[in-house]
């Protein structure tokens, strides 16, 4: 697949699921072993200290490694485990996450993701996961 | 604190918690070093194959584990990490997260959580967690 | 396989492991999704402030979580990935730890594992794992 | 401190610790918020299918990142928790960590390492971790 068809997929897959539509998911760029995904912060994400509430950061991320890892093993990948350090409260304008692949194999990919808070324009890094993506026979 | 006075402690924070409350997140029971809480499922938290969001199941185990090591540590406590292995499609009528403090400290508690998917009335482990719950100071 | 199957199985793998025997791995007990190993503390374990280095007790828990998750995959199983949370100081007698199965399918199984330092007979809870142990083709 | 204090500060407690000795473990660099250490690959680092036995690499990736991270914070750092993904096979003449801080506070920093396995002069990624490492009072 080309970048341009694997974000279309992309955006067909995300179209297709109304949790994180509900969450104002939108992408911003995808291609083979990439994915930059953002959310607009607003007080329906937020948690009773005021920041965003870190399942949605956490959601994000798991976003980011599912669809930088996804589309090299076909459409029907799923998260099987990840784990996120959450570095900084989520207080800005809007969650930005970059997915990359490290490793990948026939039936699984090794992705990183980075949650960036965008301030004023400015990026400063969230959270940071590292997480395993597998391959699901969906026929 | 006694375990009613950590439960209603628990309820007033998830109250002020306006992304938990659209998530529809109940607390079934808590007390020291231990948080109950359920996820109604519905169509909303869904993804693409009709099955609920890992994100979602993330941010309920998260919640298990903040909300069983917080009160140890006091009123301003939030997840420092935490790591997920995804386990059974969510499929069902709820989901049930019960997180147990393994050990803690005057500044941490290391905490496990189950994710169960409720389907007619039986339990089925559908994820298991496990992260750091920090203090913060809030004053 | 029967639990004393499963047992020879892992002493024979054991004492086939030139590292394990190296460190004075023994196994106390092994069964169907779980497994006890043991590994006497003496100096060369240790780092500089004069307690066992946290490699050795990640390898004890990556190794709890292998015998535990193993058998039930064939003889052929590697850890995929594991987390692990240091709880407190290794200082003591001996290393135990113990891995159970948390959930397993055809190719995968997910476990945890608890390392405790014996003291005095005493044992205290040292650090705590859970990962994956996924099956591979060794023929 | 400069990048040299920061590697004689890193030499001297390496050499301190019995148990990094004996596996061989060097430090190739060292600087602010930075390490890259290696091992040697021989048959007494293996498992019993003749592979480094994966607490190798978990520790070398667990010295990696408390390397990468400790001179932050001062020389009394610990691992508190870390995560790490096994990708390929620990097979060639040696292993080479590189550790990163990717964000870092007063008392906390959360830093990755990939491990490489170094084969007929090329290195191929073996395994990549991600943790949190913690100052302690030593005095």
């Amino acid at each position: 697949m080309s970048d341009a068809e694997i974000e279309a997929l992309g955006r067909k897959i995300l179209a297709a699921q109304p949790y994180s539509q509900s969450l104002g998911t939108k992408i911003v760029s995808m291609g083979m072993g990439r994915a930059e995904l953002c959310i607009p912060i607003h007080d329906g994400l937020t948690q009773h200290l005021h920041m965003v509430h870190g399942g949605v950061i956490a959601t994000l991320a798991d976003m980011a490694l599912a669809f930088a890892g996804g589309p090299i093993m076909g459409e029907g990948a799923v998260t099987q485990e990840f784990k996120i350090n959450f570095l900084r409260p989520g207080k800005g304008d809007r969650l930005i996450a970059r997915g990359m692949v490290v490793a990948s194999g026939r039936t699984q990919a090794v992705v990183r993701a980075d949650v960036f808070v965008v301030v004023a324009g400015e990026e400063r890094l969230c959270a940071t996961a590292q997480g395993t993506i597998a391959a699901v026979k969906t026929s």
